[in-house]
């Protein structure tokens, strides 16, 4: 199914020095440049995860200048620098640095196949080297930030941005106020545990947390070896009305259903804006399960809560970095 | 084991007029009065679940009149009401109704066996109408307002209160603000998905929540079969060396720890105070349990995360409702 993003045009006001927007994914790293015209000249490539420990940043200082040449903007009038990005994040002395489970291949051990051995990848220390101002954030709290500030949730004290993409990320609101946390990982309950369904293995080396049990990632992982390598092929197979990918998808929305069901009754939120590849390109199938799990459970928590697609659609991940620098 | 609570000493300011303090909880309610001369008078009865639906209002009015009475403070002069309660909250034109399911009987039907069939129970419009000033909040709240004031989460910015008691419940704070939510009942976790490990019913309704599966009251129900009727019994026998009461307490550590461990993923805390008659009397056996379930769990978020016993021990409940009517 087409679920297209609504047309959507941001602008930095007349006048303003440019700025690049970054994306960090498990997957692939996306860069815009944004200015008085708008944002554009977006580039993308794999996430760097060869090499050494400051080659994801390497790989972002060279996309940052490919995407201004595409934007006719010289890189040197580049003001600031957003990246919004998996995480979690650690500090090193005081500068952000990333243990993501999905590109650090030091965390769960070989047992991922990840082709690195990095503890951490070095992210703000070479980027501040490299651009006058550098502004890191979770991109849960970046596309947070967007949706409250253009998105589905304009006005909404109370409320979580969640992404059900190749990980599961949030970013979470509570009496109007953006949630970070010691280090800025609030909103890593893609990693909190819902269920005993089995004992998968997670990037992070959790075993059984949401995301090793249902995040894009983890689909192959789990039923490979029915025939689902990957998202794309799971709900094909719903479509086409395979009980066994039917009976799979159930299970998939179950966890996550116990998952926003979690942060309602840890946060008492108003409304949940949904996002990310898997979540997207299905809503029409994942929504009305989620309804469904949530509906009549603990009245008191529960009742006139909304879930609701991402008003910014796929685009989230660029207007998350766009947000972080308008702040 | 004995656990003393620390002498802790607490007055309103010299001439203040007198405050009461109330602690509703699952099982019993008490009232103390508070003035220049500190926190006395303490009254308490096992909560009202007879009756009609202001039956608890009313002996919260009755016991603070003997609270009173106790203290040597005329009635009249009583100047605030800091009610700390179990929730959940529900508002009804604006004041708050206890929608709690170890009050209320309409929740979960009669299979608990509550002697009432309340959907709600009345609080705060009975109160307002005999009182000048009501302040009603969640427990959670209020136990949290009080161990940052004067207890063990003095100076934390990212914290929480846990109580393990009849029911679990919280209180939360991130980035040095108490959470609150759209209708004051933001720390709930008592009520989280964490495990599949049973269907056990919650007065809530749901099944196989953490309330149902390790709460005081949970322990009749899911191992009353095995002889252990109450908490207590079940640690005497822990103590005792008994091998299936050792693995029971086991299995209730491990749903708290994920408990426990699910807040930090989600709210990046930097500690975490545990009170409740159910924890502080077993806080030798249960601690150590719970720090070994978080050692080592995704480092980058449980790192440096301390779990202490509440600071203010035993008397949380009084001083919860004092830090609510002192703010």
């Amino acid at each position: 199914m087409s679920f297209p993003t609504p047309e959507i045009s941001v602008r930095l006001p007349a006048g303003a020095a440019p700025v690049a927007c970054v994306d960090i994914g498990g997957t692939k790293v996306a860069v815009s440049v944004a200015d008085e015209h708008g944002v554009r000249g977006k580039v993308s490539e794999p996430t760097a995860k060869e090499g050494g420990r400051d080659a994801l940043a390497a790989q972002i200082i060279r996309l940052v200048g490919q995407s201004a040449a595409a934007a006719g903007v010289p890189v040197e009038r580049i003001s600031a620098v957003g990246v919004a990005s998996c995480g979690p994040f650690v500090l090193h002395q005081g500068l952000v640095e990333l243990a993501a489970p999905n590109i650090c291949g030091g965390m769960a051990g070989k047992e991922r196949g990840l082709p690195n051995d990095w503890p951490t990848a070095w992210l703000e220390a070479p980027l501040r080297a490299a651009f006058p101002k550098v502004r890191v954030e979770n991109d849960g709290v970046g596309a947070l930030e967007a949706e409250r500030r253009w998105g589905a949730l304009q006005g909404v004290d109370h409320c979580a941005y969640v992404t059900w993409s190749t990980g599961i990320g949030m970013g979470l609101c509570v009496d109007g106020r953006i949630l970070r946390g010691k280090n800025g990982n609030a909103g890593h309950a893609g990693h909190t545990f819902v269920a005993d369904l089995d004992d998968t293995l997670c990037g992070c080396g959790l075993r059984g947390d949401v995301e090793a049990l249902i995040a894009g990632n983890a689909i192959p992982r789990r039923f490979g070896s029915q025939g689902y390598t990957d998202a794309a092929t799971l709900f094909v197979a719903v479509r086409a009305g395979e009980a066994g990918a039917t009976a799979i998808l159930d299970g998939l929305c179950t966890v996550m259903g116990r998952t926003l069901f979690n942060m309602i009754a840890t946060l008492d939120l108003q409304r949940i804006a949904l996002g990310g590849s898997v979540f997207w390109h299905n809503q029409d199938l994942i929504l009305p399960r989620l309804r469904a799990f949530l509906q009549g459970k603990f009245a008191a928590l529960t009742d006139g809560v909304e879930l609701v697609p991402a008003g910014l659609g796929e685009r989230v991940g660029d207007f998350s970095a766009l947000a972080l620098v308008m702040d």
